[in-house]
């Protein structure tokens, strides 16, 4: 049955003339055992949501899943489907794309993301298991790693984090095959996995990969332990069966070529042509396929055996739906904050409208890698997760930026939470690969972001994000909050749970602001990406103000000197380009206006805010790394002031000579 | 004398109302012994080629270091640099800043960034060792680093990089205070780290981190090991001294308050005002001071009694001049690019230029993080370090791209050497913080890029790069390069080897492209970050396109489309963007010209384009992430093609109504 994975990963990589087929090769009776003897899966029902989840996290063996997925009988892959392996148009893509196939978990390609969404499932399956019990959730969660996986910096992260929170019915498979792309893994490491693992607390197991009885009892011992995580270590051959170049990095990412393939032929005793499976191994695994659909319907008849309102809160949080009462706690939090003169800081309004949704929305599960208190990302009903105590909605990541928001990935993609986790903005550059993955993704992670400019005061450059802004803003699908005061972060956090199409990332002052938004009026403005705050007193504006987050009371200030100077202006407030972007034409040239001169202010670099400037520039802003000192100091040292900004508006009058 | 450190710490902070008291207090008694007792260093030339080198990569305790520079007489800080702690315009930043004041040898406080930096001056050591031997080259590395440190990833690929390399003059001091911002380790971590360590191969001691003896014993111990680096793992009390919150969180970062203070100065017996120490103890410390002068005066006598090209070549080498040979190098580089009419991928054409600068150029050390052959990085000449062994000049680093940069950037600093590290564009992301600190310490790193578009073809979305160009050219201080053809390598190359403003990074293609400069002249037209590489047939052109990279001859053949339509187009290439933003202004006045239309061409987000373009924003290019598939069909799929941008240039002649 292992060499039908063998030789659809050979035949597959020969025919399109690229791809990897090492792991799959070289893991294919690993994979046989576990899908044959243990994981709990329908192909009828993809999404069944207490099957075991399986992740790939040596992603470019994406052949090994596809393969698995179609012998089992996933409808959504076919073998035409694999014969167009990494085609334009085809749904078997160079890597494993997150549900371009029913059946595939997450999307891997970049090393050791993988592992990340793993510890993230298991987190979240134990945490759906202390709300709903064994009868609605309770499954294993299974991943394949390589030794790129295990030298990327993330797997650290999460390895520690999962054995820390005791998660047992997390087990992965290591592909110890000792071959990376530049050769034998002695060129560049020589780590004892296995103690690594069992000083961050896992259960470990070293084994033969290719001993199918010693896979299999491997798996029963690591079910088995339910207070450690476990690390099956599989000595393997890359490209098992080749000939030639088994056992070479040859085997990892080269097109065999033919006498390699048909020397795997001989080798294996396989006579089938390729993309064809003996009807006997065809029926095997199509048994294998539909052993698991008597424990689904065992499951169902549980779910609708359970008392109507948990049958009810279970399938919403599933499928997604926000309940009943989240409109009521923005409401609420919203009025709190127009309530007030108060200056506040961002971070602080988040905190508060965090106080409201937290109630509302036990989906919500909140965490910050080690800046709990500065992010403001807990509150007062959120309960710890512990380790093997998982009744809690709030998660100590630990200094983990990346493992965290891998983690946050695989949870939001488990269905039934709504994960949150802060950092400090300028660390976002730490879990900027798990970030992209969202977005790619697009999966409804929210990253809260504090202490978001030179704002931030003494801690000084290294700690002040100042290229961080622009540079999210360029990640596709991945929506930017920036917002004003206590109103735009209440609103900002209403948009950020409508939005279904990917995730969310707020950035959040450290320093008190004054409120900008008295007027509420119904409807949710930031929302809509961007709005007029301030009217101009004239049809003819002279200058329009761009600007965002703590920089837009200052932009207000500057139009308030130059209404008394008898200069129209209009101050624009654009807490998200993304959402601002996707509004209708009409709205965006309504909002832009069609004043002569345009200003942007943001204490940050001016690239994503050039494309509404024009040839002209007028960017008040930075363009150089900050200083530690005192916030209100470094704004003056770096000129970002509202005397600056009437300074640069002046600028644009007389060089248009207006 | 420890004490010193610690009031220093204590006052500072409370005068501050801001900063990290509690490192300083805790490792007090370690840094006491190690500079009294071990560290070979002289304040009269903080910059002295041999001297050990110390970094904190706990950077927020930043006083520790400021103290001991001013307590052994560095003349960069006084005493009441150190009372304007974290304010605007001092020295005594929130982090320490890379030779802001001579002696600190790095910027740290973003976690595990100074162990990369560590391991780094370790590897530099060792490989000018094997050059210049351990007359000329023979010093100890070392770092300090906490819970937060060792949680980061980043530590996990260094630490493993280091052990495998068998570092073994690199010994590292573990902070184990077991606090963190959130609270006690406890919350987030249960790692044995020194279970952890041993699994990659160092050498561990646990010790009591006030037991002065101990510590003593220990860096002698660590010393002695010379086949593997040294873990020294200290308990130590966060605090030290403060009479209620010491040993708690709300010694880290909190202001201590009156009480606290002056508490800590009943405790340890000590009676000196603020910022005031005692003569016996400024004595003893400045004896420690002046202890290293005659080491570095015999040293400076080995140094004369080199042979004078030894000497010539050491003293040329760790100021950074380039040698005679190289501009021969470049130019032989160049002749062989423009000599061709055949398609060639830029990552090839980088290869072929390092084959000439690896021969004259020893202190070019090359890499790659696993992707050796992809990045074209291994030149014939170089040979291979290996464990224990440092007489070769290229690295395999492993799946490890963000120790590959923190590493890199000690290197860099280190001096003697210029590392260039490759891997694929989309993980540029994997290392972006490193990249970021490169950037604000001006370090000369070299990071080589390739696949940098979704030209990469059938690896598809994870790893084809869309807004990392854009996110790159967003750090300040980094040059990013993507030349288009052969020459536009080399001379991008030029370029990157004659800047001393900062780091470097070269974006480059995985297909072959054809090239565009035939007509080489004399001068580097890539080191003005763009030039017209197709003049208009009229001095009144209607459209002028900018491109860089795979797109420049996309960009060229609708020049010719649109000419042989009567249609005068100019084609500006702009392979690095910051470059050409230091011209002059009428340089650039002429190079961007003033047609009235300006399309803009680059297989990634507009972004970094923008400010070029104005309102008009004609730009063919991505919005989305890519796709899996051969090359040519991805850019079919997307759009990116010369059909493509000649209907982007009709369509502005349209709106234009020219």
């Amino acid at each position: 049955m292992a060499n039908c994975i063998r030789f659809i990963a050979a035949d597959a990589v020969q025919n399109a003339t690229s791809g990897h087929p090492g792991m799959p090769m070289g893991m294919a009776d690993i994979a046989t055992v576990l899908f044959r003897d243990f994981m709990k899966f329908d192909p009828k029902d993809p999404s069944w949501p207490d099957r075991d989840r399986f992740v790939i996290s040596n992603g470019h063996g994406c052949l090994l899943l596809y393969s698995v997925l179609n012998l089992t009988g996933y409808e959504g892959i076919t073998m035409d489907d694999i014969r167009r392996f990494r085609q334009v148009g085809s749904n078997t893509a160079g890597h494993p794309e997150y549900w371009h196939i029913p059946g595939i978990e997450t999307t891997t390609g970049p090393l050791g993301q993988g592992v990340g969404n793993a510890v993230g499932f298991a987190i979240a399956e134990r945490v759906l298991n202390a709300t709903f019990g064994d009868d609605l959730q309770d499954h294993f969660t299974y991943v394949f790693m390589g030794d790129g996986c295990l030298m990327e910096g993330i797997s650290h992260e999460v390895i520690s984090l999962a054995g820390h929170l005791k998660l047992g019915k997390l087990i992965a498979f290591f592909d110890n095959n000792a071959i990376t792309i530049d050769g034998p893994t002695s060129l560049a490491v020589s780590d004892d996995q296995a103690a690594r693992f069992a000083a961050s607390n896992w259960h470990v197991q070293e084994i033969d990969g290719h001993d199918t009885d010693a896979i299999r009892e491997a798996i029963h011992n690591a079910q088995a332990v339910t207070d450690r995580p476990s690390l099956i270590s599989c000595k393997t051959v890359i490209g098992f069966g080749f000939p030639t170049i088994s056992g070479t990095r040859k085997a990892h990412s080269d097109t065999p070529g033919e006498d390699e393939v048909s020397g795997a032929r001989e080798l294996l005793e396989w006579n089938s042509k390729p993309f064809e499976i003996p009807e006997p191994l065809i029926d095997a695994w199509r048994g294998v396929g539909s052993r698991g659909e008597a424990t689904r319907r065992q499951w169902l008849n549980r779910l609708d055996a359970s008392p109507i309102p948990v049958k009810i809160e279970f399938e919403r949080r599933m499928r997604g739906v926000l309940p009943a009462q989240w409109r009521k706690a923005i409401a609420r939090a919203i009025n709190e904050m127009s309530g007030t003169d108060t200056p506040m800081a961002t971070r602080k309004a988040s905190g508060l409208v965090l106080e409201h949704l937290t109630v509302a929305m036990p989906e919500l599960i909140g965490g910050s890698a080690d800046l709990t208190p500065s992010n403001n990302v807990k509150t007062d009903i959120q309960k710890e997760i512990a380790p093997g105590k998982f009744s809690g909605s709030y998660l100590h990541y630990g200094v983990r930026e990346h493992g965290m928001a891998a983690a946050m990935n695989g949870m939001a993609l488990h269905g039934g939470l709504r994960p949150y986790g802060g950092t400090f903005l300028a660390f976002s550059d730490y879990c900027r690969p798990s970030i992209r993955l969202a977005a790619m993704m697009r999966a409804l992670t929210v990253f809260v972001m504090t202490h978001d400019s030179i704002g931030l005061g003494e801690d000084g450059p290294t700690h002040q994000p100042v290229e961080q802004l622009s540079a999210l803003r360029a990640i596709p699908h991945l929506a930017v909050f920036r917002p004003a005061d206590g109103v735009e972060t209440a609103e900002c956090w209403q948009a950020i749970l409508e939005r279904n199409e990917g995730p969310s990332l707020i950035a959040l002052s450290r320093q008190a602001l004054p409120p900008v938004r008295h007027d509420h009026s119904p409807g949710n403005k930031s929302a809509k990406g961007a709005y007029v705050v301030l009217e101009a007193e004239s049809d003819e504006p002279i200058v329009t103000f761009l600007a965002a987050g703590s920089e837009l009371h200052l932009a207000m200030e500057a139009h308030e000197i130059l209404r008394q100077e008898g200069v129209p202006t209009r101050v624009i407030s654009m807490p998200c380009r993304l959402l601002f972007e996707q509004q209708p034409e009409e709205y965006r040239r309504t909002v832009l206006g069609s004043s002569g001169i345009r200003v942007a202010v943001e204490a940050g670099i001016r690239d994503s805010w050039d494309r509404y400037l024009g040839e002209s520039g007028y960017f008040v802003g930075l363009t150089e790394f900050g200083a530690s000192g005192k916030a209100a100091d470094v704004f003056e040292k770096f000129g970002i002031t509202t005397e600056a900004i009437v300074r640069m508006a002046r600028h644009g009058i007389s060089e248009h000579e207006l």
